[in-house]
């Protein structure tokens, strides 16, 4: 844990009496990974089915943080966040990035041999594409979590079947990695954004989010972007979702190498909203 | 079928000697409604399992066209398809726009009361929302395909089981509609691309769709929009999705409100050439 990890976690003790992350998936899972880098080991997990549980337990205060994957790099966008994001209004208080290394994973008395089933969450399948093909006579299984496929073969007791999951997983549930990092791209990393009722933390930090939505009319995301452009802040990502109710308009989500505090950002976003028809900070933060 | 459609009929007749159709899902899918909108009711439908096997069956002559999807007002874009794009040398040459209608569909001998599971595309099942939640001890079984949640429970001659489909599904299959337009919202609306090999069609059309990477600097994608904001050309859509290998790299596609054969579109693609790493023209088209 470095000392930015270490001082987080000392403003998130200092605010919380429970120091409870809720993530998705279960123990094991990328995102309990990504709470640790953030918090620091002595996080209290908090596993949730979906990721709109995730945002209902710290949006009723029980978690005092919550964790989600924003991006993939090979995957791209977890769309479902993006929306869930402008639909609540919680706060991004930090990021940090885990590189997804995928491991196949079965019970200790197994062996390779013996493996006629392969669970995992379908993108993690799709992401050990290459490896999976050379196998023969193997059925892939679909599943809503990786951690959660472990812990399933581990409660069944099933000998003939191995999940697809992190080295977190396989140490949880005291299971034996048969195969390690069985993905096919190396360069596999996900963003994780911590998220935090408003005003739990004080913002701040070398990057900003922000949401917003503009007049259907021609140059209106040029004029937009100009506001960055003209005060040489950086965006590192630009996304569009649906607007629902309006047929093919957006609500634009850009990450700015800036931070909200600095008079240039500010400028910056008080110029966007003299053309915005909504807008929002989903919030200032550091990368962990 | 309106004039546009008929002429294009005759076009792709002229071009193929099998005036036939891929496309993802069983016969009754939206897509299929879709390749009736562009080419006319005699259009020969080719089902196909996945969306990498339409392209396919384009590339390999198979089929003289190929539709797809390729964005929902609610669900937002089939990402999947804007990377299969990239990766394909085919062409866009027209779209199309679906109204989505979801109906509940069952075996003519059953009833309302009887139905206990209900199947249906993922996406399909997240649109009737307000609908499932009123049903009590309902199973929902997400599947591949809504006409193919039809085309099953037929086959299977299943009465306690319903599918969520088209109105072309139920009449396909010789099924009942128990219950009209269960979806959410009304304003569900799927466009659609018909694709081709490149040089089997004449490119044209008010809409042009292009692909392009950008040097990762500050500035890079404002100065990009800058080639269309200076020539008052409207982009009608921009998206981007994740370059394999090059972590947080981006391919951004646009959609123009623009004939690639006129002077200032092409202008704009020139001057935009000058500052990407990667372009290509997706298609020119017209819209039925």
């Amino acid at each position: 844990m470095g000392t930015d990890a270490r001082m987080t976690r000392q403003r998130f003790l200092r605010i919380s009496s429970r120091a409870t992350a809720a993530f998705q998936g279960e123990l094991g899972a990328f995102s309990q990974r990504a709470a640790i880098n953030i918090f620091g080991p002595r996080v209290d997990p908090l596993p949730c089915v979906a990721f709109d549980g995730v945002f209902e337990k710290v949006m009723k205060g029980e978690a005092a943080v919550g964790v989600i994957p924003i991006e993939n790099s090979l995957a791209g966008s977890i769309y479902q966040n993006f929306d869930l994001l402008a639909q609540h209004s919680l706060e991004a208080i930090a990021e940090t990035y885990v590189r997804i290394e995928h491991h196949l994973i079965a019970d200790p008395s197994s062996n390779f041999g013996r493996i006629r089933k392969i669970y995992s969450h379908p993108v993690a399948l799709a992401q050990c594409r290459r490896f999976l093909k050379r196998l023969k006579r193997i059925e892939e299984i679909s599943f809503y979590d990786t951690a959660g496929s472990v812990k399933y073969i581990r409660e069944q007791g099933l000998k003939d079947a191995a999940a697809i999951a992190s080295a977190d997983a396989a140490r949880i549930y005291r299971m034996k990695i048969l195969r390690r990092g069985i993905e096919d791209n190396r360069e596999n990393y996900t963003r994780f954004l911590a998220l935090a009722r408003k005003g739990a933390f004080r913002p701040g930090g070398a990057k900003t989010t922000v949401v917003f939505g503009l007049r259907n009319e021609p140059g209106a995301l040029f004029k937009a972007l100009s506001v960055f452009a003209l005060r040489n802040i950086d965006l590192t990502k630009i996304e569009s979702r649906p607007i629902h109710g309006k047929p093919w308009e957006y609500l634009f989500y850009l990450d700015l190498h800036s931070d909200v505090g600095s008079r240039e950002c500010r400028n910056a976003l008080r110029h966007l909203q003299e053309m915005t028809l909504y807008f929002k900070i989903l919030g200032s933060y550091k990368t962990y």
